[in-house]
């Protein structure tokens, strides 16, 4: 029964579209396809993404390359979204992030620093680099940690690797600060994503390799959400304590194929 | 009445005897001489550190060429007692500790690891290094993670640094596990601490400026324990919410004057 009254699909992407790596990555089989399936289709289809490695128009770029067909618009990710709060909030921040992503905060004043935003930096997070953020953070009277995403680990073509979640709980526990997440799992940011797609979320459905952002929290917004077995996903994954997906896909094609077939 | 009744004395070495930093630390003022008065007063005396960015043959050269009248065998720090642990239980660690510890692990087998081992391993503390410690301990079926010391961060001579416990957060979150803690403020440790000293718990005071690891940590264990106001101490430690040292001093000659007019 989960694959009934569907008309929009929020699909996760790395792991999902393609594997991410060092050389651009590999698009998993049946994925391109089934993403021109669903635009034939009718339904609506947003991505929403935790990437921070990249701007949107490159992260578009990249997977067009691939042979994705999706634009800009329909991508949702951490980066903008935080510059939102910081904007609303009068937040200046130190960025520890992707130096691809720098140009999403170009409008941002970073001067004289009052929170640290954290995003997937990769070969930036060197120990001068999380010695720099940390003395930011506990050099403040009440500091202000933002991460984009908390994600524990991703799986690029040459091996799983830590995400931003690591770096994230070890900057809270050196501060003894809460961090505030900008991305999945956060509601609002599902919220928001749900509000692109422009579909309430008892007719949307998730899709993704994370059983917790992405599955996990899409769930707790009131959507289905399936696990796909492609990605970082591990059979361990089918015996997680709290959460427990609507189904498990082999793949983005077969739940396509299934979604599809209830139209 | 804290200063009555003690025979021995266990002292936190960075911090306390020195500032430790890249350019070998410089001694706190008084130190060096409150050394010499603990010993030539007959008060027991051992030092027990968290230290693992040296073997204890190296880190007693340096404090002695700091002025500190100390011995190999007055240190007690965690990588020994790692080694014991690891015999005994047949563990065979992926070492990410800092270069100039590895000789304290020479003669551990470390072929085929069944167990990670974090030390504070400052420039070790890559991306690279991480990512592999991190893939190491998540292919293990039940991954073993083995962290010597817990602390958040530390004081150097050019500011502060995160310290092992941060890291240890990282992979603890990333793995799903619990670290086993070798290193202050376990139990454990401190128990071979005291018996190094040869005093019993109520007649020992330990003197640190950690108030978790070194205060709450030995008082755990029965011991009277005072913060001082030097290395990383900072004000806001003395409304730390669960831990409250037996007293305050200004640094360890000021301990030392008041511990010695006792006995």
């Amino acid at each position: 029964g989960w694959a009934r009254a569907v008309r929009g699909l929020l699909l996760d992407v790395s792991g999902v579209l393609y594997d991410s790596g060092a050389d651009g990555g590999v698009p998993i089989a049946g994925s391109a396809e089934a993403v021109r399936r669903i635009k034939a289709s009718g339904l609506k289809l947003q991505l929403c993404t935790n990437e921070t490695q990249a701007t949107r128009e490159n992260f578009v770029r990249k997977l067009r390359g691939l042979g994705f067909d999706v634009s800009v618009a329909e991508v949702t990710a951490p980066a903008p979204a935080a510059c939102r709060l910081l904007r609303e909030r009068g937040l200046r921040p130190h960025l520890l992030v992707h130096d691809d992503l720098l140009p999403e905060f170009a409008e941002v004043d970073k001067t004289n620093p009052n929170c640290v935003v954290l995003g997937d930096a990769a070969e930036n997070f060197t120990y001068a680099n999380l010695n720099e953020a940390f003395r930011v953070l506990i050099g403040m009277e009440k500091p202000v940690l933002i991460s984009l995403g908390k994600g524990r680990y991703y799986k690029e073509t040459d091996g799983l690797k830590l995400d931003v979640g690591a770096y994230m709980k070890a900057l809270e526990y050196a501060c003894d600060v809460q961090a505030e997440v900008v991305g999945k799992p956060s509601k609002s940011f599902f919220e928001s994503a749900l509000a692109e797609l422009g579909v309430p979320p008892e007719q949307a459905i998730m899709i993704g390799d994370d059983i917790v952002s992405d599955v996990g929290g899409a769930q707790q917004c009131g959507m289905r959400a399936l696990q796909v077995r492609t990605g970082k996903y591990r059979p361990s994954d089918e015996n997680h304590p709290q959460v427990k997906p609507d189904a498990y896909v082999n793949n983005l094609a077969e739940a396509v194929d299934i979604i599809l077939q209830h139209l």
